[in-house]
């Protein structure tokens, strides 16, 4: 990562406020980045996926770099961008990927390290699927057929079994971006799935940490009293 | 329309992420575009609509010109923008203008096919407008008196009573506008004077799934339950 | 200010719509910026602080240049900027630093008109911030001890306390994000922090009519409701 966690140089940060350069360096860099409650690997993930959600073309291709130098795979990067076309809308994915062909291209990036269109999928948990289907029935199906038959393919018997990227990442993506655009109403569902899927109470909560950075404190507070009802509510 | 859904060609869609290829193509433009539940008309409202209210430029004239081919004239795509000034912010009509000014020099498209600054407006339904007049006055009155006079002129006595488009698309642009930036508490009014205007329940269903590809899954999930209720309460 | 409230010009405006044209000029210029109940100098301090919390680059220098003609000090734009890293994410900052960076070349403002990264801090309210230490530890404590420790230090023993922006024009701030990110949610706390800070029912009132015009009349109706609980429920 650059010594100012933007494409902005410290120097240029330094040139309109001072403290901000103060902040980026102690506070962003020097504390946040390098807590042990989550990887600096998951932190990218969060990251980007928090800029890809809000449409944050400035530092996108910077953090784009810190994520494949922190561990993310160029097939995993193709992943979550795909992945948020559904979650953040096609022209935000669309953004992205004019970032990351020019990233890939600066890293020599090669067609066969992505994964391909239709790979072979992960195994189907029928129980899990059949709960999800007859819930989004029940409560769309009478309303807008068309969103329930989209959302069953290609979104979850689809995408959401693609092998490049785990189910749990999968998840912290889609996490992210719910707190990244403010949308509560739906972070319960998701961060179940989040944790049966492997993320840890712990990480939840740091997740939270790192999206108040990134996408502002309001929109971390928001979670917060979200994510703590979950947390309560799921069987110990 | 172009065959990726966007300004990036399916080449540079498919040089990050070939399963984005495939969807496009598959889902995007070999489903969703051509279901008859809605015309492409109006589906190229509702995108154009979203792509203002979430102010991204990336894919916007790619739209205006799939919109201009789909048969929404050049006037009624500069009262979409107009309208959308007060629905999303007045920059992001500034952004809207910068995009279709250079799709209507690309077209062609001269000053006398655009609509009046002030046109003989469209009579006005007293008993509808007594209604919203005196629910803004009891809820906003006392708070800021400011926008209670601001809606009612320009917005409510000036705006919406342009002929250039009709009542029923003014409806479509708000209530996709309103989808789109998760702002669900103001869509139950809003949807309510859509199907007042003509938009009918099935056509509410399918702008749900059309918003799911370009605002996300999350906004449109968000935005199903209350159209649900808006749609159980209406009267039969 | 330009003629048309944009670094579009006028001109520009009517090509695409000659009614926006109309609307800049009479409701925006002729109007709502004139009106008594809020000062240009706190217009340009909303306004600039909904483009940044929406990422709007596209007038953000002109209404960078509004704010420093009508009052605000280079130093105080600092400020806003830095403020809004914490309440509307970091990338959202680092676009206004690229801009204001630009305003003060092209201005001659120099580093020694900017507020040290490090200065003497107002004293602290000591009772203040027990209560709201004790309000986040509760609430967050168990789910997020990161956002806890962050929320502390560096946002309220450090930032708010900076004496380059007074606390008022920092609460101001806030609201006005909070407000133009529709997280309604957020807004009871700060805005009766604001108005512990000084500011008026009558401002908090022309604040959702000044965020109307530039973050959208949903967004300002949204706060609205909740601006009119705050009012009923703070002490005579």
């Amino acid at each position: 990562m650059s010594q100012s966690g933007s494409t902005l140089s410290i120097t240029d940060i330094q040139a309109v406020s001072p403290a901000l350069g103060r902040y980026a360096q102690e506070d962003v860099l020097g504390d946040l980045w390098r807590r042990p409650q989550m990887s600096p690997r998951d932190r990218s993930i969060v990251t980007v996926s928090v800029l890809i959600a809000r449409n944050q073309g400035f530092d996108l291709k910077h953090y784009m770099n810190v994520a494949l130098d922190s561990g993310v795979s160029p097939a995993e990067l193709s992943e979550i961008i795909t992945h948020l076309a559904f979650y953040s809308g096609w022209s935000n994915a669309m953004s992205a990927v004019a970032a990351a062909k020019e990233v890939f291209a600066e890293r020599g990036i090669k067609a066969d390290q992505l994964p391909p269109a239709s790979p072979e999928l992960l195994p189907l948990n029928e129980e899990v699927e059949r709960q999800r289907a007859t819930g989004v029935e029940k409560n769309v199906g009478p309303i807008s057929p068309g969103l329930v038959t989209f959302t069953t393919d290609p979104l979850f018997l689809d995408l959401w079994q693609r092998p490049a990227l785990a189910p749990r990442d999968r998840s912290l993506v889609t996490v992210s971006s719910l707190i990244a655009s403010g949308q509560s109403a739906q972070i319960t569902y998701h961060l179940n799935r989040a944790m049966n899927n492997g993320l840890t109470a712990e990480e939840a909560g740091e997740l939270i940490a790192q999206t108040a950075f990134y996408a502002g404190w309001p929109n971390a507070f928001s979670a917060s009293a979200v994510v703590g009802e979950v947390l309560r509510n799921r069987p110990k």
